[in-house]
């Protein structure tokens, strides 16, 4: 199964009919991760047929009402339709007072197990990892404490040729060992070389989100050579002063910080709301970094 | 200027793409009024061709997310939007605090003056009036602190007849004691008996919104003859147990406090998600009181 981005909201600040807040989310085969939560995320997520109930994990970057004003409803939504599973929420500090107060002023006592985590935006850090999937900030410049975040999938260097591997009769045990490139020592004591029983296994998917954020180079190393990097583009570049007043980027910006990691592709969004029709950005991105794309409320991107 | 109530959500506890969580807007000549406001109604006010900057007023009936949700991003819209005029917004004890968090988690510091007015939701009380409109708010049985708003026009009770105004030589300093019924004492000390001057105005315009609340008796005096009469109808009456427990009604018990109090029009709301479609919930009130109609998304009711 792929990975697939599916995006709920592309505007910054103001929500409108046509264009929602802030949210994403990435659908694995094992996990299905909401990044953002704007106001109106949880309607969204059924109009675009991502389950509520499949949701396991939730990042917010930022404390700005246009990534954070629909959690409350969500968590409490989940309450309602008597969810068991457990739900950890991450993000950076203040977040746990933020849900934890909008909770108690509406007297909700959650009947799942919801685990806030909260981090510190100024260091890159790993947050998650199990066999499938890690997690790690990307400290991103914004007038609050805001962190992107990257997503690679964790899956051994090689594959496992099956027929090599019954005709060797090499038992099921030692097969994670074959996946990290080790040789084989047969009965009779002779090495078979790993070249010889596996092949490379294909490239680990990996994914960045990165909103909100003034123009930071720093960021390049981090999402290098990724399959999909999503970076705000709120403002044409003409607005660049406008752009670092308010700590945000431009679209030739995100342009630059894809074409600086060779990233494969990148997808722009969070646009002003003075931009009725966002093509525009995107044909200021491409002149600087071709393989972009705009964000849409409803595009899947299959990475 | 007629009075018209335009309804923009119509659902109970969780929103749906089909059916949002309650909010309404009572639209007169001078006053513009916001009344519950559950996640995502900035929206629904644009896409019903309500502007946002009109709104003088906020009216919330009580802290349960469906109602209440929706503020924190309305009140940083207006921010956004460089709002100069006040905004007054009404709820029940807890609401200051709910909306200063809010703003202080996101560090917003309003560039408008907003005042938040509570009151204590176990008394019926006048909050508001001008020369134009009264409200006051109706106690409610539900979880937690509820309150329902009444809202009635001020008008005088007698019409003044311009020529006769004009032939008496009347000045404009005494039009408002004619419009209040009394005499006029002329230039050659003739009395001119008000009924000569003046006719009977017509009736002044009238609406409550209850919701969210178990079936309460004393409602019914307090709402008598009004134009309009907004209920919530969450169950049907089948459900009556779990309405009570609940503390909620069901469509007939909406529909009794109606005929109890002979008003002119029931509206219903506030559906359960297990009514996939409200009709059935109209045919059960119509049954005990027949000029009932269901709320609807973007459903405008002239009074």
């Amino acid at each position: 199964m792929s990975w697939q981005v599916t995006v709920l909201g592309t505007n910054s600040a103001v929500p409108t009919p046509q264009r929602s807040p802030s949210a994403q989310v990435l659908s694995t085969e094992k996990h299905s991760i909401l990044i953002d939560c704007g106001e109106g995320t949880q309607v969204r997520m059924t109009s675009f047929g991502i389950k509520r109930s499949r949701i396991d994990c939730i990042l917010i970057t930022h404390l700005h009402g246009d990534h954070v004003f629909g959690l409350p409803g969500l968590l409490t939504s989940y309450n309602l339709f008597r969810r068991e599973r457990k739900l950890q929420v991450y993000g950076p500090k203040g977040l746990r007072a933020f849900v934890t107060h909008n909770l108690e002023m509406i007297g909700t006592h959650m009947n799942y197990d919801l685990e806030i985590i909260e981090h510190n935006a100024a260091d890159p850090k790993r947050i998650y990892q199990d066999e499938h999937l890690e997690i790690r900030t990307i400290p991103l410049s914004h007038r609050v404490p805001t962190t992107g975040y990257l997503f690679r999938e964790k899956i051994p260097p090689r594959k496992i040729i099956s027929e090599k591997a019954t005709a060797y009769n090499i038992p099921y045990t030692a097969m994670r060992s074959l996946q990290l490139g080790e040789d084989w020592i047969a009965a009779d004591g002779s090495t078979i070389p790993n070249e010889q029983l596996t092949f490379p296994n294909r490239t680990a998917r990996s994914f960045a989100y990165c909103s909100d954020t003034a123009y930071r180079e720093d960021i390049v190393d981090q999402v290098r050579s990724i399959d999909l990097l999503y970076h705000e583009a709120t403002f044409l570049h003409e607005l660049e002063k406008e752009a670092d007043k308010r700590m945000h980027s431009t679209a030739k910006q995100a342009a630059l910080i894809a074409r600086k990691a060779e990233v494969k592709k990148l997808m722009i969004g969070h646009f002003s709301t003075r931009y009725k029709d966002p093509k525009i950005l995107l044909e200021e991105a491409k002149q600087t970094f071709e393989p972009t794309i705009l964000a849409e409320e409803g595009l899947v991107v299959e990475i």
